[in-house]
């Protein structure tokens, strides 16, 4: 393995996080919280380890082979993570560092789980760090590198691959560099138009950008422990609604529509089956809980909340859907699942996968009656490729059985029961945010232990990776000379 | 479509399914049950419907093509269980026909899930019938076709294949007609055996027969409330539990060991990963009880037990796992999921498959990062064909989907909460028996509505013919002429 050239990677990742703590100790700065220190001592450790690692590890070569990308990638999550939990630590909002981690791990990889609960008079300059954790994390660390350093990275499509969501990765323009950059473009400027829209509504500046952030990413966290529900209003739900499922939609598709492809855009068999699963089941969740709400209205303003917000594995809330008819709460169940739209910041099996999954079912039942007919799943117009199909198949049971091992470990501290157990287990993998019962939309995490909180942190970060780059770590092979 | 040969085949399940109801008649007019009319009526009007099918429906050519084959499979177990319905409905026993045929399913199913709560005083006839059922089921209904009737059903290998759980099929014989006979003997010979240790260790000779059918079957069905644990004793709790475990091994090994090959059958992969199985979650579940039950040996005792009634799919009870640990319950839910071995009477996903997809997903972690690397999974000593892998994944993929369908449809009756309905659909399609929360092993189902218990009849139905066969049925294609 080229060792120096992931090391100097990591270095450079590790400055990269530095300087992504800039605009929230400029909150802690304007805001007077007291937390610059924390942020400065941060930024001093982050330096003082990233600096020689960036410096001096010259690799030989700078052929960056798969093995190198996923170790590489890797890595650069658990890094990121272990010392963006530094400033809630060094402010003493979460004293302890377990907690924290977790907390970091859940911006990260933009579950939105937490650990937090005293919202009110939290240091905002930390506060705007957790939720800008969702921002970075949500499009992707190694994509951001390949953007700002391209030429080191060279055709480095190894990296995006690995951080990229979905079944396959896509460039939408030759160059990997180039691509990045335009992800991250339409990303931020997306972000900027909804909190321009949040503000429109009502919103602080500080709300708005909060809350931009933690939709942009698909993250969750807020800086109000009643979530969105905290500001009551019917449009802010609306606008935040409609920005959730915005950014469940693969980035790829926004490209094709700035270069002039709206109707090519709205082709699209995995928009169509993302847009149907949504419809489907908010229409479903809202006749479920409209005995509750009274009104078809109210019922479809908080069925559809809840739903963007879990199919886009967001997880902010505005009603509590553990007190809904078992049914309904099978549907949010069940998008948590499936996930959004593969290329998007979303997490979860994504629709593609669920998709591909169920022809190859049909075709399985046909096969069973016609076993001589050679059929062909078709996909966006085109057959799909055996091999990814396989792969599909395989990555769900790996992610089956990936949800219930962490559910049985997470199980082993015996503090909860098997509903809470389960879905802390598939929200954590799904990077989704709350789950059911004693984990529900308003609860949190605090009530696990260290292991527990340790397990599902490794949760998070192997379904932000879609598994496979974590569970490599764990492989003996890779560590292998060769 | 051969519709004749369809309506023929039919028609002599339904002439046999009246002559198994023989003995359970010959203990109602023994016991004096006051049931020997229920029977009679039953048998009466299988015969009238069952004879013209037989006689009347001459088809022109034999041969029984995959679509025939599995058409058969799936209509010969919803007539079985319609009709094995009756008595119970005659005899007053079970007077709803909706509960009546919930329970027909889930005996011929071998589930063992019941409705059933007034174990005191029901009649001994009926309650043989509803053990009998289990007895019949778990090897098979068509494959005791072809054993009685081989000239019929020609080289009929699709019945074998719709109906024998595993992803692939192996006659132990040349001759379809003698592997279907063998498998028999060896199953009548081990039941037999079973209830002569049962009557060895003190039970009487009608606890001894419906325990030994039950335990046969890997049904689970008991004639007392408190099923297995009302003996209260440690040998008894031993010997079933040594013959649920015998139960889920491939009956293939039994005759392998017949036939000398001691050495040979004790070399099987998918035996050594059942055990292997086996052994880890008693070993962990008798851990985590400890505290619970003060000894080791007593622990032990009922995690043994519980283990083998889950992973063998029996559903027998000595213990309210209910009550137990939460990492212990996820144990219990894991060999849920597993299952026995391919070729037993056991349901579940079968162990073959869990190990086929640990392979593949430990093959695709390593493909990661070594892309260009060919490798073979290897199972039994050789490799796998690619084919058969993906089918299992898509088969794993259509087993969890149908989980998830089957727990939403049910949620809707709104009566229980997650935990309760998720394990509903599992212990159906696994066709285990108990569940956890409201469906535990100390309660029954009937909670559930009407509607409920027909999703939950046909997730047994599903389960037992693994999936594909009762899924045709709704394939439009499937009722196609041609």
């Amino acid at each position: 393995m080229n060792k120096r050239l992931v090391i100097r990677l990591l270095g450079a990742i590790m400055l990269i996080e530095a300087l992504a703590m800039l605009p929230s100790m400029l909150i802690s700065i304007v805001t007077h919280d007291g937390c610059v220190q924390a942020f400065l001592n941060t930024i001093a450790i982050l330096c003082l380890c990233g600096m020689p690692m960036w410096l001096l590890a010259r690799p030989k070569e700078s052929n960056l082979r798969a093995r190198e990308g996923f170790v590489t990638v890797a890595l650069a999550w658990v890094i990121l993570s272990a010392f963006g939990a530094l400033p809630f630590v060094f402010s003493g909002m979460i004293p302890n560092y377990v907690d924290a981690l977790f907390e970091s791990v859940s911006g990260f990889t933009t579950t939105g789980a937490t650990v937090f609960a005293n919202f009110e008079g939290a240091p905002k300059g930390i506060m705007f760090w957790r939720s800008f954790t969702h921002w970075i994390g949500g499009m992707g660390v190694l994509v951001l590198t390949l953007a700002l350093l391209p030429s080191m990275t060279g055709r480095a499509s190894h990296l995006a691959r690995a951080e990229s969501p979905g079944p396959s990765f896509s460039k939408i323009v030759p160059k990997m560099g180039d691509s990045a950059k335009i992800l991250y473009i339409i990303y931020a400027v997306l972000t900027i138009v909804e909190f321009g829209v949040l503000m429109l509504c009502g919103m602080g500046p500080y709300d708005a950008a909060i809350h931009a952030m933690g939709t942009a990413g698909t993250g969750g966290f807020s800086n109000y422990g009643a979530s969105v529900g905290a500001f009551d209003s019917a449009l802010i739900d609306g606008v935040i609604t409609f920005f959730m499922v915005l950014f469940g939609i693969n980035f790829a598709l926004f490209y094709r529509v700035l270069t002039g492809g709206w109707r090519d855009a709205l082709k699209s068999e995995e928009l169509h089956w993302y847009l149907g699963i949504f419809t489907v089941c908010t229409l479903g969740v809202t006749l479920l809980i409209m005995p509750q709400y009274g009104s078809f209205v109210q019922s479809l303003r908080y069925g559809s909340f809840q739903i963007a917000s879990i199919i886009s594995t967001t997880g902010y809330a505005t009603a509590d859907y553990n007190l809904w008819h078992p049914a309904a709460q099978m549907l949010v169940l069940f998008v948590m699942f499936t996930g959004a739209c593969a290329g998007s910041t979303a997490g979860g099996m994504k629709v593609v996968r669920v998709a591909l999954l169920s022809k190859l079912a049909g075709r399985e039942v046909r096969h069973t009656f016609q076993p001589r007919k050679v059929q062909v799943v078709r996909f966006e117009g085109k057959g799909t490729d055996e091999n990814i199909l396989a792969q599909t198949a395989v990555f769900f049971f790996a992610y089956i059985a990936l949800i219930l091992i962490g559910c049985f470990l997470v199980s082993l501290e015996g503090k909860y029961g098997f509903a809470a157990n389960f879905t802390a287990a598939l929200t954590c993998v799904n990077n989704v945010g709350p789950g059911l019962a004693e984990i529900g939309p308003m609860y949190n995490f605090a009530g696990y232990g260290p292991f527990g909180k340790l397990i599902l942190s490794l949760l998070m970060l192997c379904g932000r990776l879609e598994l496979f780059p974590i569970l490599v770590l764990f492989h003996p092979a890779i560590w292998r000379k060769g």
